[in-house]
């Protein structure tokens, strides 16, 4: 008797779970594609029939991460109860009690994506993460702007500065984990609730909003997250 | 005889050199520390005296490169003559005049710190120019607001989202250059231009200035610079 074979899209998913847990632990430069072939017990010639190159894996690897948080917010975008300012700040809510929810697994992600020998790795996911967001913001914008909520000239291209603008969280986020690491969460979800306050305030006047319409954070929810796990 | 020593920081400024060329010729990722030590000329013992690891080498090209482009913009920050806004608007159209002066050279640059093996390089690069830039434009914020010319509620904060926006630069560059390649100059300036002039309306309303005070491209600024060289 043959041992079973299994289906492509489940041999897929294993070698994405290895090497996601493998990436995580050592970092992606220093994890090979034999350490990913040993520990997802296949062999050199499986695996390069399922990936072109360790490369190809992580675009993979980046396009299913972006996905799957991507799917977990979709509903607040298409809420049809909702008006263009009620689904970001929809969004925001829905995207802050995901992070409190999953935060002792997302610090250690964020800890091991913000590593230096994870550049590579970060930035892979944040294209893919952003590909998949940039025209579902359009369309939210886009939608504003024809209800009269918005004022924005140009849907994609400020879409495409939303996006880019998060990416400060990187190094806010980054501070908030050491401070809180250090024992000083109380300072440490200051600063981090203060910049998603600002950040807020920084779409509100993109959007032309009065400042504050947009909440980018609820109370309570830096210390929360910082406090969780 | 013993052959004359150098000075430790002509050393060092030629193993940079030497650094910076080979990593523009052969991607950052492809280059080893013997590469440069056989282009220098130097002994092993003596690249690790200076630096030691290429990594220790990168952040100071980096910082190196960072230094040189924003001494060439200082003049504009300091200008006394001028107010917060017209401080702003001098270090656009300073920035311009350097990148059509330079643009063979920088096309080249760009070229190669957007290629995929340079990721490392090219966000190391930003960190050493954000690093030297933040304080500075945030002093020109907290002056402007004093001045009551702006209206910016944290101007460290917002200094740090004004200089995270323009790097969708990398993105709107890269396809640029890419179009222009293929001959499509026109179009490729009309999307550089339109990008620019939109970067210029976020940071007006970031500020809460009227669109179109802050000119971050001027006329015929993006044909100029994707015909040269």
């Amino acid at each position: 008797m043959t041992r079973a074979r299994k289906a492509p899209e489940i041999r897929t998913a294993e070698l994405l779970d290895c090497a996601q847990r493998l990436f995580f632990e050592r970092g992606y430069d220093d994890t090979t594609v034999n350490d990913i072939i040993r520990a997802a017990g296949l062999s050199k010639g499986a695996f390069y029939h399922y990936f072109a190159s360790k490369e190809a894996l992580l675009e993979a690897l980046a396009a299913r991460l972006a996905r799957d948080s991507l799917a977990e917010l979709q509903p607040m975008l298409d809420n049809p109860s909702l008006d263009a300012v009620g689904r970001l700040n929809a969004l925001f809510a829905g995207s802050q009690r995901l992070n409190v929810e999953l935060a002792p697994q997302l610090r250690t992600t964020f800890a091991v994506l913000f590593r230096p020998e994870n550049v590579v790795l970060f930035h892979r996911v944040d294209l893919a993460a952003r590909q998949l967001a940039l025209p579902l913001i359009a369309d939210l914008l886009a939608k504003g702007s024809e209800e009269g909520a918005f004022d924005v000239p140009d849907p994609l291209a400020f879409a495409d500065m939303l996006l880019q603008i998060r990416l400060i969280f990187r190094d806010v986020m980054h501070s908030a984990l050491r401070q809180a690491d250090q024992g000083n969460i109380e300072e440490a979800a200051r600063l981090l609730d203060e910049r998603l306050r600002l950040y807020g305030v920084a779409i509100d006047r993109l959007l032309k909003l009065p400042d504050g319409t947009i909440k980018a954070v609820e109370p309570g929810f830096a210390r929360a997250f910082l406090q969780a796990g």
